[in-house]
């Protein structure tokens, strides 16, 4: 009988810590003993005990009808994008979403749809940004089909959109008959900023969209996998496109009993990757050639900029001492934490970056 | 510790034999302990080493630059299909073909593309059927953009086709510039039927095309996964359609792990299934009401149909007595055989068929 | 003052009789006098005149509720196909149709659907073959979003949908709830064949059609323009995919002050074509070498089959003798009648097929 | 013998003056004649005398290879959309760009291509712009598959792109080979205002784009048409999408006829608008509640905003009076000179201009 868990630490280097994504996260020795022994069947005919099994729980957790697994956050939002939509429409969305610049302009190639859209502060889309950009159908120009939000907002730094705004959009759009879809693949990142239970955080917090995209990898630490839910008619339909983007896996329980652990357990501990996402970013305030925005630090997402300093390079030196951040800009970093990046590592992070903002020139700070 | 293995036994009731398809196959103890222990990385950032180690495997199998894995043999299609045409072009292919039939249109509305179907005897197109349809690019007609060929050819009844009809579409394809893609979700059933070594004669069914899609699950028994191979460049374009389609899974080493296994051990039993189909077959074949193309049963799957009773009543009576078939016409009725299904399984399914029939009139026979 | 009517005189030299399309009518100088004088507004605002008058005309003999003009019978046709479908559906059209084989794949690549051909004798779709091939929405194969017509049947040599067909298909069709579009192009045509009052036929013969699109253009003699007809609802709906397909003309008015002779005095005349073509197709007939199916011409279209000499011979001796037909097979040809080759024309062109096929050793024959 | 032209006369209510676009120009006498008279064929064959002429003589005033005649703007634009680009690329222009707004999404229906909308003062692209938002092949992120322009910018006021500028996009551009298209709907008016030979300066103000759209409808004042021009390369290449979008006519030498005499005499007198335009600016400048950039006003389109005054109610008693304007936004007006509001026309709108918004309190003026 081989050791099960063996792989796993000889693949995570003592001296490295990885901090460009929170999709860098490797399955727990739990979900690799699920995954194991999980019961399967083929879920093209849903008959995947596993499968049913999430999809099921998904459904609970959220207050909905229906869910669907899917191989990525992508797929699902792809999903609802074409399930909302009519050729011809436009998308209205904040202007550094993930659906505009991160999946390949397929609501365009897939869904004929383009996408309206609108820069707002943080990230963080109201009913005034959308209300102005809104458009009837008619002979003149593309009519709005989907009214797309991204919470927590990741290229915008993990930011929050407040429940009184969310409300605010699902209230007026339901007006217009306009669906409403979340990207909501950090949204129990989002739920865990409300304090008190996460599954009712997250229900307050989705509650009023059509539709909600989750991801199971990324802060909860599932090796592959996102939901879709909503109602059952919605999720029937979305089951073709996921059909129609070759994502229907055969014995796919394997992911979701990787996925269940996910759900129930590595939800409830995202507050501790907030905590090192704080305190790293605390730290980087003190330094004087460093900007941050320390009110946009909400969740478990860092960015911040270099006043002289180019992003790759700091990037390249702090990779050559075994920490990893991303250049998302000429002068801006991110640095994302998660559950294989424990406070230790996280604080050493902190040192390493101290240290070598100092010896770039960009004074002196201390770990916070 | 858990059981790891005690869920299938549960999940797979004595008395169900399951043929409706190689698709419902479970991964074995093997690939469960291998899936457990799997090193894995993000597989987006090309750092999953299981992932890794597939993709180079199947291309050396293969005899090619590169592979790429993805969730589903659909996904692997469509983007060689985007991978070789341009919106407005005309895909040549057989008239029962996977793509046409069983892919939601992706085709379509993924790439622009129209399918020009061609029906041939047994499903296998020769260059006699695709010359007259090869159309040039000008302003009257859609022009060809790719030929498709399934080998073996899923819905015709697995039937392969011969090396010498390739080697002549590879040759006439090349001369007009014109890109080739297998669908060979059962290539190595196609292989299988040469003899020899089984990488041997999946090189040789394979050398012409210009991409070739493989199913790891299906015959080859992994739980999910498919994989797309070519040159260097051919891949390297594929991986965007891929991200574009929502494949761009994380940590997917955990299945690549059985995929390997798949790969390398499932690949050299396939004879036995073909065995299995044969015997099936030459039991069907002695039952009067019952017609059959012994000539077509020359893999794993076998079509047969009925003079005067409905494939659903079968089926139905069937199932009641723990047999699972398809029926895939008013009166037609396919079986695939599989490794979750043994010779003495088989032997209970014929030997069911025969009782079946001839308790609806279908005359007796007996197993072969 | 120009002569208005010099130029045409000098375009069309006596000694050449065109019988390629009956798309090579000229205006007549009756439309011309209209086009120079016409009423003209902005059609993208609705106020042009002639235009508004033109569809309401077109409207009210087809007994519908709204009509919309259009440049080309693709252009009416692909409205259609996106106004009744969804992308990743399939159209069922006949193996032949103009929607399929010329069309450019548009049908793909601008609404994202595939075409289900089904082949059928001399183009007649019935119900019995459409009704195999329609599939319910579900997540294993694509629905059937549109069932698709054409009257007569271009390629299949200008055949008429006989009356009882098409109530049979309109009937099951809308017991299932499925659209069913007519490309009519030549639907005036297929109306004179019936008799009587050709407003009458044409209205029999689309009553159970939810959308008809018919060309001013061909056999009506219009130098631009087809129509698309149907409820409010759906040509309200066709006007937005007129302006995406780029559509949306200006000061069409001088388009449809031509259009409306054609539609109220050309479509009086088709049957006079008609007798052109079956004193063309009855010489053919006596000529040993060739093969035709003189039951199949109905309307203004006759395709023959040439026993020995390549349909490309035939072709270029008839033209070096001032006389156009088409090849469309390698031995076949088409010939159609219309407005611009009058009795005489068209005996003179049957007297020199006949000299031709003698000269080649087709034997003798004499018109008819 | 019909009078040609008194249809316009009574079309024309002396007492309406319609400034809500050029491109309600209603074809001229001479237009009509020439129309009437216009040598035709059928020009999906190429045989179109007229529009073959029309297509040589704009290559040769662009100094180009080729040109091709099509109904609209939106379908060249669309068309070369098609001719540059790959599905699931993106497409870099302007945030108030034509075929961003105005064309119904088809850059994403047809093409399967993103927008990447960049926000420039008056709507002037520059390289600046440009550079920070163009992205690589790769697996991450949708690549720019073209660069658009549009010169003059409708939407910030018919405001035009200075040469330097374009040589510098043209340079860059191509270092990356990436190509470069001009929506040139009104190029005549941009090249109007380099003084000098007009045909001069459009090809100064064309020559490094791979294609050019512009339209001989709007203040060129044919009834319907636009050109697309570019390599023989690339106009072969969109006559195929011509026909896709369904913008393959017959017998279009009709409009071609028009068309010419636009593109030879009225491209000649477009300052005429200009000065027209700037007379009416200036008069609006005058006036207390009146917000208006006098250096934004560079051709024959004048854009001001109310500060009090709600646009459509502006425009509603305007229209009471005979004036036609567009409400283009909640404060935004937008009027078009053009040749069918001569100089006495634009005086006496101007003139009512002021009455109007000092009788709604917003101070007094006189035309300028």
């Amino acid at each position: 009988m081989p050791n099960l868990y063996q792989a796993q630490a000889e693949n995570t280097p003592d001296n490295v810590i990885d901090l460009r994504s929170d999709t860098v996260t490797r399955p727990t020795p739990e979900m690799r003993a699920a995954m194991a022994a999980a019961d399967v069947g083929d879920d093209v005919y849903g008959e995947d005990p596993t499968i049913n099994q999430l999809e099921r729980r998904a459904a609970e957790i959220f207050g909905r009808e229906a869910a669907i697994f899917v191989p990525t956050g992508t797929m699902g939002n792809q999903m609802a994008i074409r399930l909302h939509t009519r050729p011809g429409q436009e998308i209205i969305c904040e202007s550094r979403s993930h659906i505009l610049d991160w999946e390949m302009a397929t609501a365009a190639s897939f869904s004929g749809c383009m996408i309206r859209a609108v820069a707002a502060p943080r990230g963080i889309l109201t009913w005034d940004h959308i209300a102005p950009v809104i458009f009837k159908r008619g002979g003149f120009r593309a009519d709005t089909g989907l009214i797309e939000i991204e919470n927590t907002a990741n290229l915008s730094g993990g930011t929050v959109t407040p429940l009184p705004v969310l409300e605010e959009i699902w209230a007026e759009a339901r007006k217009r008959g306009l669906p409403v879809h979340l990207d909501g693949a950090r949204v129990f990142n989002a739920a865990t900023t409300l304090g008190g239970d996460v599954f009712d955080g997250v229900r307050k917090l989705t509650s009023g969209f059509d539709t909600v995209m989750f991801c199971l990898s990324k802060g909860l630490g599932a090796p592959v996998g996102s939901m879709l839910v909503g109602s059952k008619a919605a999720i029937d339909e979305a089951r073709i496109y996921r059909k129609a983007l070759g994502g229907g896996m055969r014995q796919a329980g394997i992911l979701a009993a990787a996925g269940l652990i996910a759900l129930e357990k590595m939800s409830l501990r995202l507050h501790e990757d907030h905590a090192n996402a704080r305190m790293i970013a605390g730290t980087l305030a003190q330094i004087p050639g460093v900007e941050i925005d320390l009110d946009a630090v909400q969740t478990n997402i860092v960015i911040f900029s270099l006043r002289t300093v180019p992003a790759v390079d700091l990037t390249a030196s702090l990779k050559a001492k075994g920490i990893l951040m991303s250049a998302v800009g000429p002068q801006s970093v991110r640095l994302v934490t998660h559950h294989d990046a424990d406070g230790a590592a996280c604080r050493k992070a902190a040192q390493v970056l101290v240290e070598e903002l100092a010896s770039v020139g960009q004074a002196t700070a201390s770990v916070v």
